[in-house]
């Protein structure tokens, strides 16, 4: 049997999307679903292929074509290139994984000296010819290959001629002589004339659509997105529908509910009498559709719109996003697909159709996309609005904030605590301008990337933070911001976009978030579903209590060193790091462990019957040191020293790399009365809360491991202190020692590291920066661009690179089970709240995931998401 | 048949060393070579770890004990405890894996108040009197775990009341009053008398030796060495002999070649009438052994002693170094092993050897230590001289240096171009101190690591090195160095020992490097057994000069970055890094074409028929950047700016973690045209050579890539490059391109990498630094800590890390190779010169090594080692 190298619409709905490309297998489902879709064919990928291999049609296709084509016209009783009623159709690739724009497309074929005029009778001649000189201009740049600048400088050239600046403004007359003027080109750069004979048309543009599978730019997406080159490309060809036949034609978009709040019904807009380019040109304004009812002649149409709405959701069981055509009285689909819908839009939907029977919870948990999600639990930009944006930073910390510029830390806590708006504008954040940062709406800053100090932290209090705004000189004298040439100062209002890293002037209009029982729904039935357990990340008793209001199932990084971050504290932990000996330090070390013991306590009852994971001191110690004259002056009045040595003894502090420096657990076996304090803290805090009646299960983490001996000496501390604590007290606490894994060769080393954790948390920052061998303080000099050439397929600070870090925890995983096959195992970096890094926490068979608690909704969806997706991790 | 617990020294040579222990084994093997070793027994390990189990002696064992003994009284027609000619007996411990130091001996066993009047007899009263109090204290302390201390007061009493201040003059009567209140103690603090029976005291001696297996001081040893808790030891019984009873009495040591050189013929000295002890307290001068054979008396013993030495190389084939001791004209030898040696006597006695048939050329590699082989490399401080040693610190880079203390840089240049000798002293060392560390005899810091950037340039130039000197308080206002409360100022003299790390005061007498052709010879006996290739890492034509003729097979390392330090390249570079714009950056490269294009051309022409490896741009820009205002200056007047705006360029390029930063590839990568102005010097130069007739094979290396796209964009650039400079010139040049793989995760997606990259060269430098997420410029503050507790088995940047790093290596060597079966393998770090290094470099299966020119013999040699080892690999 001779190969079938077309389909019609109406009877390629069986066939496969590698076959029929996705919008040729669209095509033949909406025909077969009963849709009155203008008619055509489908070319296969076989036959594109076919052609490519030979370099000519294959034998037998183009009688198909001819049989189609005439089919066509029997059908709709009208004639390609015919000289009234004339057949028009359009010519599109179509490959089976969408390659938007990569491709080329011929609309308005068949057109032709003859067939203009048939054409213009329908619609009106300035149409008609606008489209036949449309027809040449695509057929001469696709088809023959000539330059596009040279039609669009004689179109220009007319313009200026007829004094006329848009486009559709050009009188018929105008369009004629184009029509002329693009038929010499087309000779004079081809050799040939422009070809009147509609089947040479298209035989020329179906050759032209399939070679446009290697055209460079075409080759050059497939390599980016990793699509293989031997899949070709279908060809549809479609008669062509028009809405401006008249007060009977009309054209639109509907949705089938509202893609804003969700609320069922029809909503959208049309035009009578017009194409879709006349509503995006704005010369008309278009009504809604509620209208199209009232509307002279369109009353069967929108019941019949209506029908096909409801037909639509119920085949594709979601809410969609329909065009459509009026010609002449008659109705046509030209396109549906998935509409897309705001967050809130997504809850309701997806519980609507639940309740409607349609859908399946795992079905709505599945349609909420986590950002969808992340959008509800923060203030917005009124999406309506339309901002002045001074510049584009890294969405470092989603949700929106005005405020007035501020530049310092002490002034952001003064104005913010009085009341006022303010926005902290930094060069970079550090720790000290951690009070500021918790007084400030937001936080803006010109360094730094996804994962900066300013970044973690506003994350981590839920506050908005666009950081990395590259463009911004701050100039700390001055008190002023200069962007692109514009300069704003101290006081000025700004607004923040942390979703999207926009950084307007003024205060833009916010909508506030919207947290209603549908999202509460979808959590609990995404809770349902997936296997990964999402613990949140918190320092305090107050981000513990946020964290479990937003379904934290216990805390998987409590970071000490957050605590000292006081003006009192810092001073004490500044006399412990620049005490010259164990008992200097041990007295520095006295009034902290007060200070921590009260944060435990408050931490082990909000968490009450949880597990709170607690690791021991782990950034370099400079970090915590003075950097001002003053302060430098102070802290030698208070160690008692000349501010020489005060200095001295800071500057042999400094390190060259600190991020591998002297940090984490080398701190600890270095000075192990550092541990031996918080461990006391912590257990006398775990022993006061059970008095209370709290049920508290610590788990002490030793950071930056490289070697099980460093793990062991830190265990024995804790074990030992533990012991004296429970002498001492007479109670005993059910408690787990275990490690962050966050070097490659802890990871590396896991068998024998297991040994002595009884769990694993993977320190997936530090494990990126190391692996990679990349600071993600300095990365903003380059990962940007590279992230734009897509020299790194994502920002691996933002998303898990899974062939190296992924590589390093899936070896980890594995060596560490082996060695003790009841090891628990986590992840707490930054990623935890990343869905695509929880799909792979899932995959590599983590036990949690730990975020900050705002994003623990969005890790709950995400590793419901991944138990869909993969039923049998 | 009853187990056998002992065997007698002639009847145990065919048993095991888990059976005797190695010192039990030993007396054996001498025993039954037919040497005269004074008689004796060995208790099985088998019979301490039946007593162990237990808590008594095997049945059987004490029987067979006393069978041995009855045996030796007959052999020896003497009585253990007889009141003349006592036989008496050494109990001495004996494990398979020798744990020095670490369990209980017992001499002079079977002395009693009877026999010690028999011993008085056959040497003289005061010798048998100290024998007894020395028993009695010995056993004292062994057997009944009596505090030493108690018996030392009494001695120092004693010693007191005669007015005596050396043991050895007390008079015989003190120490007849000692053993009377050595007894009294000894009944005092057990409760019982010391046992006057002779074979009592051997039976709970032998039992204390076994229990000696499980002190604490055992345990620990074991412990660290990965030594079985189960092997136990062995206890030898052994008759005691002396050689102070009387003039034809002696006692003396000799190596059977001259240690020091390497010479034939005996070597040592001895003492008549004397104790081993004697010698070593220096009262009486020993004779050479030479000496023997006119000693009256001495005759007989001196041929003996010769066909002895002889016997014993020719079992041993090594050089040995024995223990012997004459008692009453009769020759007795204690102990042979294989003597100790100095590099150069290791040289010429393996090629006498070889020379000699005794051994083969492959035994002789063996025998020969790299560290050995170095030494003779090196100029060394007189090891006869003792030195006043200020400060010990790492020994970064071999050889030993002296001169006068400068502190500058500059000065150093001064002074050392104009011939004095001076020694470069920093707090540590940058790129700015590289041409006074040129002009310098060798170099002193008091800061940094084995890989810091003074002991990595020192190695690189041969020079001498002392890094890390913690001790050392440099106060350059003062230009003093304080040490231990010394203080030198500039312009004194000292020495460092980069051999050792000693810090010297003063001058200390040299030895110059002693290379004759028996170097040469091992080195060609080496190569013809070694599989490793070895190439060197240089920078300059005179380094490669320097490499080729160490034997190197090629450049594995050529860092390009070091060609920028002259005065004028450095100005260049500095232009180049503050460009402001690719213009700009061009034109500040240009000059540094011409320079590159020279030196590469000098290195093609020394390396002329060999590759040469040159790697790209690699360090953090700022390495190059001005520190002080004057530079500061100098730089915004060469650029026609601000010195503010100059700064401010400057500071913008500082980083937080510069190793982790905007370096290797990712400056080609942000700059092409770096990477196109060092390929077309590369290619320009490579062409020129050639036209000479040079025969060149460039290989391009790219740093610091972490994913393959880094390195495809970088080999287009190399590419594109090459092509151009082949047109231009109509030369064709072979060349290759590849990458370092020094990040984990290059190594993890090496599979990826090598689709792109025709060799790896593991640069474990930094593969090390970022698997333990370890600064080598930081971990000055702890590492030394970490390796001396054994934290970490070995200090990671001298020895390849096998579990961590290797693993890395070994990943990607299995993955690389996977996707590339030709791919070519090398390291090029620190580690190529490390002899462990090396052996882990032959088991991973890499083709060759690269370090240091002057390291490149010792890696020759290493390698060799390895395959000798692993002849598989």
């Amino acid at each position: 049997m001779a190969t079938k190298w077309t389909y019609g619409f109406a009877d390629g709905s069986a066939k496969s999307v590698e076959l029929l490309g996705g919008k040729g297998a669209n095509l033949a489902e909406m025909t077969s679903t009963g849709l009155p879709v203008p008619p055509g064919f489908v070319i296969t990928t076989e036959a594109s292929n076919a052609y490519l291999d030979a370099g000519e049609l294959p034998p037998g296709l183009w009688q198909q074509v001819l049989d189609q084509v005439a089919r066509l016209e029997e059908e709709r009783g009208q004639k390609l290139g015919g000289a009234s009623n004339p057949l028009l159709v359009s010519v599109r690739s179509g490959a089976a994984i969408s390659m938007p724009g990569m491709m080329d497309t011929i609309l308005n074929l068949g057109l032709n000296d003859e067939s203009v005029a048939g054409l213009a009778e329908l619609a009106d001649e300035r149409f008609a010819w606008d489209c036949y000189r449309r027809l040449i201009q695509m057929f001469a740049n696709v088809v023959l290959s000539i330059d596009g600048e040279i039609f669009e400088d004689e179109l220009d050239a007319e313009k200026r001629r007829a004094g006329i600046i848009n486009d559709q403004d050009l009188p018929a007359e105008s369009l004629m002589k184009l029509v002329d003027s693009f038929k010499a080109t087309v000779k004079e750069q081809s050799g040939a004339e422009f070809s009147q004979d509609p089947l040479e048309q298209l035989k020329l543009a179906i050759i032209a659509v399939f070679a446009s599978w290697n055209n460079r730019r075409a080759i050059h997406y497939r390599q980016q997105n990793n699509i293989p080159d031997d899949l070709g490309t279908a060809v549809s060809v479609q008669t062509m529908v028009f809405g401006n036949m008249g007060e009977t034609s009309a054209t639109g978009v509907a949705f089938t509910r509202n893609p804003s709040t969700g609320a069922p019904g029809l909503f959208g807009e049309f035009l009578t009498n017009a194409q879709g380019e006349d509503v995006v040109a704005g010369v008309r304004t278009p009504l809604e559709i509620d209208h199209l009812a009232d509307t002279a002649g369109f009353e069967v149409v929108s019941r019949r719109l209506h029908d096909i709405a409801n037909q639509l959701e119920h085949h594709y069981r979601d809410m969609q996003d329909i065009e459509f055509t009026v010609q002449r009285g008659e109705l046509f689909v030209l396109q549906t697909r998935t509409g897309k819908r705001t967050g809130q839009a997504a809850v309701r939907i997806a519980c609507d159709l639940v309740d409607s029977g349609l859908i399946q919870p795992a079905d709505a948990v599945k349609r909420l996309e986590p950002e969808q999600l992340d959008q509800l639990l923060h203030p917005m930009i009124d999406p309506e609005f339309e901002p002045d944006i001074l510049t584009t930073g890294l969405p470092a910390s989603p949700g929106a904030a005005a405020g007035e510029i501020v530049f310092d830390a002490d002034e952001a806590k003064r104005r913010g605590d009085a009341g006022d708006a303010v926005i902290l504008v930094r060069r970079e954040t550090s720790p000290d301008d951690f009070h500021g940062m918790v007084s400030a709406q937001g936080v803006l800053t010109a360094r730094g990337g996804m994962t900066s100090h300013a970044a973690v932290v506003a994350r981590g209090m839920g506050k908005p933070c666009v950081a990395g705004a590259g463009e911004l000189e701050i100039s700390h004298a001055d008190k002023t911001i200069t962007v692109n040439g514009r300069v704003l100062t101290a006081g000025e209002v700004i607004t923040i976009d942390g979703a999207t890293g926009r950084v307007i002037d003024g205060a833009a209009p916010m909508v506030e978030p919207q947290v209603g029982g549908d999202v509460a729904r979808i959590l609990s039935w995404a809770d349902d579903i997936r296997r990964l357990g999402v613990r949140a990340n918190a320092d305090t008793g107050h981000d513990a209590e946020v964290a479990r209001e937003f379904g934290a199932q216990g805390i998987g990084l409590c970071r000490t060193e957050h605590m000292f971050f006081g003006d009192e504290r810092l001073e004490a932990i500044r006399r412990m790091i620049l005490a010259q000996d164990s008992t200097e330090r041990r007295a520095a070390l006295e009034p902290l462990l007060e200070m921590q013991r009260q944060d435990f306590v408050e931490i082990f009852r909000a968490m009450d019957g949880l597990p709170v994971t607690i690791r021991t001191l782990d950034p370099p110690l400079h970090e915590f040191l003075p950097h001002t004259d003053e302060e430098l002056q102070e802290i030698a009045t208070d160690l008692g020293v000349d501010v020489d040595v005060a200095r001295n003894r800071v500057a042999a502090l400094v390190e060259t790399n600190p991020m591998l420096g002297h940090r984490g657990c080398r701190l600890g076996i270095s000075f192990p009365e550092i541990t031996e304090m918080q461990t006391r803290a912590i257990f006398e805090a775990a022993v006061q809360a059970q008095n209370e009646g709290v049920a508290v299960t610590p788990e002490v983490m030793i950071p930056l491991v490289a070697d099980v001996n460093e793990l062991r000496l830190q265990r024995e501390t804790v074990d030992r202190i533990a012991s004296s604590v429970f002498d001492e007290t007479g109670a005993t606490i059910d408690y787990h020692v275990g490690t962050m894994i966050e070097l490659p060769r802890a990871a590396l080393v896991a068998d024998q590291i297991a040994a002595q954790a009884e769990f694993f948390s993977f320190g997936t920052n530090d494990l990126t920066q190391t692996t990679y061998g990349l600071s993600r303080d300095d990365s903003g000099r380059f990962l940007p661009m590279y992230v734009e050439r897509k020299i790194y397929p994502v920002d691996p600070f933002v998303t898990i690179d899974r062939d190296g870090v992924g590589a390093l925890v899936e070896i980890a995983v594995e060596r560490g089970r082996g060695a003790r096959p009841e090891l628990k195992l986590g992840i707490c970096g930054e990623h935890g709240g990343d869905p695509d890094s929880v799909e792979f926490c899932h995959l590599a068979g983590l036990d949690y995931v730990s975020c900050s608690p705002y994003r623990v909704p969005v890790a709950r969806l995400a590793a419901a998401h991944a138990a869909l997706a993969f039923p049998d991790s």
